[in-house]
């Protein structure tokens, strides 16, 4: 078997963020709390004299007929190069043979995707149903897709986006202002967060942005943005004001996520908290009334690479069976 | 740029094991003591539910333009199904962008060749240089591959070899015997080891083969068959018998090497041992009279695949100056 090699471009045209994309994910999610799921620890290489570092992430997920390997290499100094920062592959292998059956050279486009997907996720789970305004802090891809995969789960009508840069948050709300959903710009955090259904941080902060004070009754926040041990969204405060906590996996939130810092500092305990797989799949019940405050911490699991790389190849194979 | 896509009869084609490939992995060992290495742990994942395996390895090295990635299925239920049991590809990555260089779709045969290379690299630097007589135990593709280097880097005459079942011992000898160096198989052990300036042990065996009392002085042995923390080749009494113990990265050795089951057993001490890379960088004396006994415990080293990975480009891009 010569294993498929599939282009960002073939990826970018054949997987789209949709509902079918968060579909995977979610189910994906499920598996692992079910315990269908083998996910080592992420191999983190660190690479200072090149300001650069590079991810290895893996699951297997009993049901799933292949498995991805992710590589994400970040290199730091690379937009001076004219280059993104990120790039990378996955690989997919046969689950019964280990044989390799793909290689996605998409250069981070599938974890884009994987990554705004479990934020759909998140919302259509922990959101309330009738939650129409959300709060965007950041302006990157993950800010767009972030807003995307909302719509697609929660009936918006308006959108607040707040960046350290208000110039750039002022960009990004005129580039997607429209008739079925309005955009504005905020220089104030707080402001943005104060009439949010939603609230959701895509930023790579080191010092919390979102502080518990300005959290209101009925809100969920989805914070995104920290994936490493030195970063954090949150206000320690924030985990603690919360009526729930919801980990992506709590192995790696006490590692990297929000729940790190929060540990750390003393407002949440360090052991078991519920993870967004057990709500999807109601061994655990989640959001118990409209006036709960709900948090999300995704940090990025293997599951997701899985999920959409095997949604990605099942694209490309309804066209070739023998793909 | 576009990646380098290669298949495995490309690579076959054009990286044999030859002087070169020794020399490269040589390099790269003294890169690895030289401390202008990153090696991260290896990624390990079990998957008991398909009797498989998945092994991620990666190493930076300071002065080479690429670094790769890769990935080792081992999937023992394949040769029902007529597939090896091992496959899997690296992905080289640039060292100073992390952008996909090349996906070098080897199906495990540069690890052969990495494998074997570093078996001429610890019999170049450990081994007698008038050793003539060999002896190998195991028949499989590191059988053949170890005697092909050890004859690359010294003067072989004859070899035996040993295996479990005698007549794959005897139809392996029957199929390399020639003018230039005759073979031999013997059913015991002890005979095979007793005239052999260099023993080869090549089994995946998890109870010990060689023992500390057939040894002899001169004698260089070089296990790497073990390299899984359950595997053992050489009795713990051969470690502390031999005059020099050298591990390829003592890191591995103690957890997954003849080194483990010698500290268990309390035959060695689990503090520092000299490594391969500081014999070749000469910063340890290694062999230092014909009588001495060394041995040289290998258990496969990122670095060897950064090498390796880099030196099948390197072949390639001697073709095509844009590759």
């Amino acid at each position: 078997m010569t294993p498929l090699i599939l282009s960002e471009p073939d990826l970018r045209a054949r997987v789209p963020l949709d509902l079918a994309a968060i579909d995977v994910v979610e189910a994906a999610f499920a598996q692992l709390a079910g315990g269908g799921v083998v996910m080592p620890p992420v191999l983190s290489m660190h690479l200072p004299q090149v300001n650069g570092e590079v991810d290895v992430k893996t699951a297997y997920v009993t049901g799933i007929q292949g498995f991805a390997v992710k590589i994400s290499p970040g290199f730091f100094d690379n937009p001076r190069r004219g280059l993104p920062s990120t790039s990378g592959l996955m690989v997919v292998l046969d689950a019964l043979t280990g044989r390799v059956r793909a290689v996605l050279l998409d250069n981070g486009y599938l974890t884009d995707i994987r990554t705004a997907a479990a934020g759909g996720v998140a919302a259509r789970h922990l959101a309330r149903p009738d939650a129409t305004r959300a709060a965007i802090f950041g302006t990157g891809m993950q800010a767009r897709l972030q807003l995307q995969a909302l719509r697609l789960v929660r009936p918006l009508t308006h959108a607040v986006i707040w960046a350290r840069d208000p110039a750039r948050a002022q960009a990004l709300a005129r580039a997607l202002d429209g008739p079925d959903c309005s955009f504005t710009a905020t220089a104030d955090p707080a402001e943005a967060a104060a009439e949010a259904d939603i609230i959701v941080t895509t930023t790579p902060a080191t010092q919390p942005i979102l502080q518990a004070d300005w959290l209101r009754p009925g809100q969920h926040i989805t914070a995104m943005g920290s994936d490493q041990p030195g970063k954090a969204e949150l206000h320690p405060d924030c985990l603690a004001r919360a009526d729930l906590y919801v980990a992506d996996r709590t192995s790696q939130t006490r590692l990297m996520g929000e729940l790190r810092a929060a540990i750390a500092a003393g407002t949440m305990p360090d052991g078991e908290h519920p993870e967004l797989g057990q709500i999807i799949a109601r061994t655990h019940p989640g959001r118990q009334s409209p006036d709960q405050i709900t948090i999300c911490d995704l940090t990025g699991t293997g599951v997701q690479d899985t999920a959409i790389a095997t949604h990605a190849l099942d694209a490309f194979s309804k066209d070739d069976p023998n793909a």
